[in-house]
C-alpha cells in the first residue's frame, strides 16, 4: 500500500503490531486520531508507555499491579482458597463474578511442548513455595484452566506436585453454559456433562 | 470492569476511545504490549504522537503530508485530470489501482445535515479557486464519491459550481462488482446496471 505521507505509514506499521489489527483497521485508527484534538493521542501515548514502564507483579501472586507489594489481603477475604489461573484477563473474569473471595495465583501461561513452554518457565515453584510457607492456612486449590489439551496437561501437573500437601484439589466446573442450547453444544462437552452429572438439588438456584 | 492494577485501567480506557474497539479489546492489547520489548511501546507511543503534532494537509489538494508544500508533481503526471474525493484513504485506494494518474483533491468529508456538515465546511471554495486559477489545464473533474444520498448530494453541488468552467465532468462507473455474482447483487444495483448498460466493446478487457 502506498500511503501519502511517510508519518502515516509509520504510525500504520506500528499500529498493525497489535494482535489482530491489519493495515486497514490501523489507517482508521491513525485519521481517527488526525480527526480528533491533540491532547486525545498525548493522553493514549502517555497511558501505554506508564503501563509498559511502571507496570510490576506481585511478588507472591503474580498479578499484575501498581507495585511489587501484595495488596491481595486488603481486598480480598478467604486466604484458605487459592485460585490458580494462567493469566491476569482470567482474574479479572474470575472477580467480575462476584463468586470468589480468595486469593489468585497466576502461572503467567500454560505448559506448551509446541510454543516451548515449560513448567520452569511458569510461576509454579513459587506456587508450591507459597502452599508450602502457608503452614497449613491454604486448605484448598482452584485449578481454573481452560478446559484445553494444554490447560488439563497443566492441571495435571499441578495436582501431581501438590499431592504431598494433603489439600483439597478443585477444578472449575465443565459442562453446558448456562443460557446455551442443547442442540448446539458440541457433543464432547455435551457427553462429558452427562457422564459427570450432579445430583438435581431443588433448593440450589 | 474492576482491574487489578491502576495502570492497566487508565489503558484500557485509553485504547477503548478508539472507534470499533471495546474494553475486552483494549485489554487484550494493553497485555499485549506488557509482554513485548519496552521499545515496542515506545516506538507506537512516538509514531502516534509524530503522526499527530507534525502531519500537515497539502495547501492545494488537502491531502494528509508531511509538510505543507504539494508534492503531487513530483509523482503524478497527467495535471489536465482532477479527480474529487472525500477523505485520504479514498486517495490511498484510487492510487493502489494504478489506473489513475491525475491529481487529487481532498473534500475533507461530504454533504450531511444531519451531521451538521454544509459546503462551507467542505474544500469546495479551494476546488472552484483551483480550477478557476488553472487556466484551462485542468479539462477533466472526476467526482469519485461515494455512491450514497450524501455523496450524490455533495456531487450535484460540486457539479452545478463547476459548470461555468465548461469541464467534462465525469463520475466513477457504478454497477455490478466485477467477481460478483447477479442474483446476489442488490436490486437498485442491478436495476440502474441495466438502465446504464454499455455498448458492449470486443476489444476491451
Amino acid at each position: 500500500m502506498q500511503y501519502p505521507s511517510k508519518l502515516i505509514e509509520d504510525a500504520v506499521n506500528e499500529i498493525s503490531k497489535l494482535p489482530g489489527i491489519g493495515k486497514k483497521t490501523a489507517l482508521r485508527l491513525a485519521l481517527h486520531l488526525l480527526k480528533q484534538e491533540e491532547n486525545a493521542t498525548d493522553n493514549l501515548s502517555a497511558a501505554l508507555v506508564n503501563l509498559r514502564q511502571k507496570t510490576k507483579y506481585c511478588k507472591i501472586c503474580h498479578i499484575i499491579a501498581d507495585s511489587e507489594e501484595c495488596t491481595c489481603e486488603s481486598i480480598r477475604k478467604d486466604n484458605s482458597i487459592l485460585c490458580i489461573v494462567e493469566d491476569t484477563p482470567d482474574v479479572i473474569a474470575i472477580q467480575n463474578t462476584s463468586q470468589f473471595y480468595g486469593y489468585f495465583h497466576v502461572l503467567g501461561g500454560i505448559i506448551s511442548p509446541i510454543e516451548g513452554i515449560g513448567p520452569n518457565e511458569l510461576n509454579i515453584d513459587t506456587l508450591i513455595k507459597r502452599v508450602e510457607n502457608s503452614d497449613g492456612t491454604i486448605k484448598e486449590v482452584i485449578l481454573a484452566l481452560s478446559p484445553t489439551m494444554e490447560g488439563d496437561t497443566t492441571s495435571f501437573y499441578i495436582a501431581k506436585k501438590l499431592m504431598p500437601f494433603n489439600l483439597k484439589i478443585t477444578t472449575i466446573a465443565r459442562g453446558v453454559p448456562i443460557g446455551g442450547e442443547l442442540e448446539y453444544t458440541d457433543e464432547i462437552t455435551l457427553g462429558r456433562s452427562i457422564v459427570k452429572r450432579l445430583i438435581y438439588d431443588i433448593t440450589s438456584d
